[in-house]
């Protein structure tokens, strides 16, 4: 195959390669293989993620959504995805640097689980960007644990679902998890398909700080759902609920998290691109 | 700073950034801070490394030294390194396939450690790449352990200089070793600065596989020196010692390691250009 365009990078350290791929006519139906290849951090470029770009009307997936651009989602191990709060801030960097939309107006993009409107601070190309993330549930109290040298140690853990399952620990502090080289140990009558776990340490008023372990791929710098479980979790912890706004300290950098009256979360955030070439990966 | 050329590839799944500078003129001082950010495997490029391929007479290090290229190797850290055996094939393969050299004929390449010839198989700039290693060291016998589960295990090892030190121990099975989070323990007299540790099997004649914890890397899918401290252990079990050529197999891939009448260790192995395009990192 002939070399084709590609740009990398991230938002709050969660990477992605973007492919441009507007008719759908450079890859066609994408394969599982080439995704693994350009997300692999040694053998290829490396990415927790490939976002193709393509026009909505291309995909079938995206046929009829009222949005030009479609995010085509794969996680690094080539499996669809419906969503990625950090990949669609970086998706939107992308189209409003090459002028592939005005960032002066709220943008939606076409995604499996639906239109997301993204806007541009200050109408800004940009500026950091903000993206609906849907709307919460905060379930049962549960428990997750950890080992550390051997020595087992057990958190109470709210359940939040934000379209994937969380739970939310409090811990004193963030190295005391230890470094969480295996899957936390969760209820699995809870959790029947996985869990990621995230342990939260309070910074300041509205500000807190977290780590992240995400179901199947370990540790990670940061995990959009997972910051918004985080930042629900702690406003219901504070009594705050909704209309209130949490700054969330994430490995990778910091997030905004509003949850609004009418029972939105919105998550704002940087996003960066680094790198754009040509690869026959 | 505007955005300036880059190319990523790999050999053995060992991962550089070459940065095009053949003037010095693009990165003058190309300094840790930016080797740093090229390294770094989320919010950068990401690599093992960074190799700036600049004319010889343009770079200190080099002036003097009977080549045109010169290859300045960085570790991810920012900090010098005198030689690589995998980034150097990478270096060649670029020169080679950007017309840079003619594979048709050994080609010195200046390092920090002096001229480096790689030689090109049947003179294409697409086949392996050969490059001398060096005349390697075979000191004491010494002990390396490993904690696995809490549990400690200790194998005896040899120590091999290869330029840089190396414990090459023999196992019976790679998965013995664990998942090395933690460097091996080793023996501070022997090691006063640290210590590559190798994990060996034998797979058949002249044919051993290995692991290898690199100090400050941690476990890598591959290790050039390593790699060849491997084979010169395995001739010395084996009483070859010169005049042979065994087959390494690493995590990343395969290498061929021959030790020569004259005393010298060729390594021999692939090298892939993945990816150009430009950064501004």
């Amino acid at each position: 195959m002939d070399s084709y365009p590609f740009l990398k990078g991230h938002g709050t350290e969660n990477d992605f390669v973007l492919l441009p791929d507007h008719d759908g006519t450079v890859h066609g139906e994408l394969g599982a293989e080439r995704v693994r290849a350009l997300c692999d951090r040694r053998a290829g470029i490396g990415g927790d993620g490939v976002l193709r770009v393509i026009r909505t009307e291309q995909i079938d997936a995206g046929r009829g959504q009222p949005a030009e651009w479609f995010m085509d989602y794969r996680n690094a191990d080539g499996s669809l995805s419906e969503m990625c709060g950090n990949g669609i801030r970086l998706f939107g960097r992308h189209l409003a640097l090459d002028g592939l939309v005005d960032p002066a107006q709220p943008v939606p993009i076409g995604t499996r689980d639906g239109i997301k409107t993204l806007t541009f601070a200050g109408g800004r190309a940009d500026g950091e960007i903000t993206v609906d993330m849907g709307t919460p549930k905060v379930l049962e109290e549960t428990e997750v644990s950890v080992v550390v040298a051997g020595v087992e140690r057990r958190w109470p853990a709210l359940h939040v679902d934000m379209g994937n399952p969380h739970a939310v620990a409090w811990v004193d502090d963030l190295s005391d998890v230890g470094p969480l080289h295996d899957a936390p140990v969760h209820d699995d009558a809870v959790y029947p398909d996985g869990v990621n776990v995230e342990f939260v340490v309070r910074r300041g008023p509205a500000h807190v700080a977290m780590r992240v372990h995400e179901r199947g791929s370990g540790e990670t710098r940061s995990c959009g759902t997972g910051a918004c479980a985080v930042m629900v979790a702690a406003a219901f912890a504070d009594d705050a609920a909704r209309d209130t706004d949490y700054r969330i300290d994430l490995p990778g950098g910091s997030l905004r998290v509003s949850w609004t009256a009418d029972d939105r979360v919105l998550m704002t955030g940087p996003a960066v691109l680094v790198a754009r070439g040509s690869t026959d990966l």
